[in-house]
Formats: C-alpha cells, sequence, structure tokens
C-alpha cells in the first residue's frame, strides 16, 4: 500500500464509518421521533435528515460525479429549519437518503486512489495551481467533519 | 508542494477551524451555561468541556509528544456524566483546555509532513507493517471527526 492509497483509506474510512453512525441513528427512530427538536427551539430531526440529503447531493456535480438527483428540496433544507411551509414526509426523505448515499458510494468507489487529488469543479485550474489542497479528497474531508457535526446532534433524539 | 504536504494541510486545516469554532462557542458561553444540558437528560456542556480536555491531553502520548497533563482527571469525564460527583469547575476545566491545547498545537507544528505517515505509540510495528494507515495523522483524522461531533452539539447550549 502506497502513501497515497494510505491516505484515501484513512478519509474512506471515517466517511463510511460515520454514514454507519448515522445509519444506525436513523433506523432506531421512528417518524415521530423525527419530527422532534434535537435540543429545545433548535433543529428538528427531519430537517437535518433532509439537510444531509441536500448536502450529500451536492457532492455529486462538486466531485464530477455528475448532477444533482434532488435539486427540487434544496431551498427547503439550506435555509433555516420551518422557515419553508412545505417539506417532504419522513419517509420520502428516508427514501432519498437511502438513493443518495448509494449512487455516491457507487461513485465513490471508481476514482482510483491518484485521482482523489485532483482538483474538484468549484475551483478553478489557475487557482488550484497555487492550491494544491483544494482537491476531491479535501471535499471528502470537509464533508466527513460536517456529517460528523451533525451525527452528534442527530443521535441526541433518542 | 507535494502530496505529502497537501494531505498534511488538509488535515491541519480541518484541526484548526474546529477548534477555532468550538473556543468561539466557549468564550461566549458564561459557566451558568456550562452547567446547562445539551438537550434534554443528555450530557451537560461542563461535561462536553472536560470531555474534550482529556481526550486531547490523550493525544499526547499517542503522538509521542509526552505524558497527559491532566491525568487525574481522566475518570470524571470518561465516565458518563454525573456518574462522578466531583468534578472540576467551568473555569477551571476552561484554563486545562487553554493549556492542553496550546502544548499540543505547539508539539503539531513541529512535526515534519512524513513523520506524520509513521506509526503513532497504541500500534505495535508488526501490526504497522500490515496496517500503514494506522499513523500519527489518522489520530488527528479521528480526533478532528471527535471534534466535530461534540461541537455541533457544544453549540446546542447557545
Amino acid at each position: 500500500m502506497n502513501q497515497t492509497q494510505v491516505m484515501v483509506k484513512m478519509i474512506l474510512d471515517r466517511w463510511q464509518s460515520l454514514n454507519k453512525e448515522f445509519n444506525t441513528a436513523l433506523d432506531a427512530m421512528s417518524d415521530e421521533q423525527l419530527q422532534k427538536e434535537i435540543a429545545p427551539g433548535k433543529n428538528r430531526g427531519i430537517w437535518l435528515l433532509g439537510h444531509m440529503v441536500v448536502v450529500h447531493d451536492d457532492m455529486l456535480p462538486i466531485l464530477d460525479f455528475g448532477d444533482k438527483i434532488f435539486p427540487a428540496i434544496n431551498q427547503a433544507f439550506k435555509a433555516a429549519d420551518r422557515s419553508v411551509a412545505e417539506i417532504p414526509s419522513a419517509s420520502e426523505l428516508r427514501e432519498n437518503w437511502k438513493k443518495i448515499s448509494e449512487v455516491l458510494d457507487g461513485k465513490i468507489a471508481t476514482l482510483q486512489p491518484e485521482q482523489w487529488f485532483e482538483k474538484h469543479t468549484t475551483v478553478s485550474a489557475e487557482d488550484f495551481q497555487k492550491e494544491p489542497h483544494r482537491n476531491k479528497l479535501n471535499i471528502m474531508v470537509t464533508r466527513v467533519s460536517h456529517l460528523a457535526y451533525h451525527t452528534g446532534q442527530f443521535k441526541l433524539l433518542k
């Protein structure tokens, strides 16, 4: 195993482990529990779930894996909770989450270790020359920490 | 900047950014707020702060940076909240947190990029041969996600 492979493994291991932790919590939760706030006056579980769908869906175009699958729900889960009147049902969001996770993980598995150090789509070639850390693996690094941040909150619902 | 330097920068950037986020939340919080639970029936803010001190203090021996600075408070913050009757005061823990952060960041700054890919102290040389991802940088990767997890919870106190 060379150092590039080692680096990629370290990050993808975290990604998988946190997704598993989030999914275990989600599967153990009823739709009613998802309607509760994670803490008094804070985001509801259902909003957090939708937010995770939207942020992971965004990773498809950023990592050059294709278009977003669920662009229609963007607005509801990038704005603050309760600022959009109509949001999808818990069962619909559970389906969306399963779908985006499958598609994303399928695409992630196709990249060779070296390709993770190529530029992602939202940095220009010129900026990437100067800032080579703005690569695809760094998208995983920041999304892993985003997932950890919200998993810590999500698990408070139980 | 070579790939090793790029990789180390990606992880240390996250470490610094999350520590900053945690510290901003902590500095904006009164000692009274720290006594509150992050959600009904869950850990108190003060327990979370102590837990962060203890986990980051552990990084010193694991990364071969020296002995723990605060071994005496280990028990209080590895056990569940409220299971230990006497815990340090909020002001004491704030001092401990400042101290461990300073010492750790000072040590982190001394490592050359390649050294991050050397084995940490809790894996044997034999196992490290087979599992080269169990290196010092991976300790940072897992502690970054631990910090993100609890920062998401800690900020609910505000």
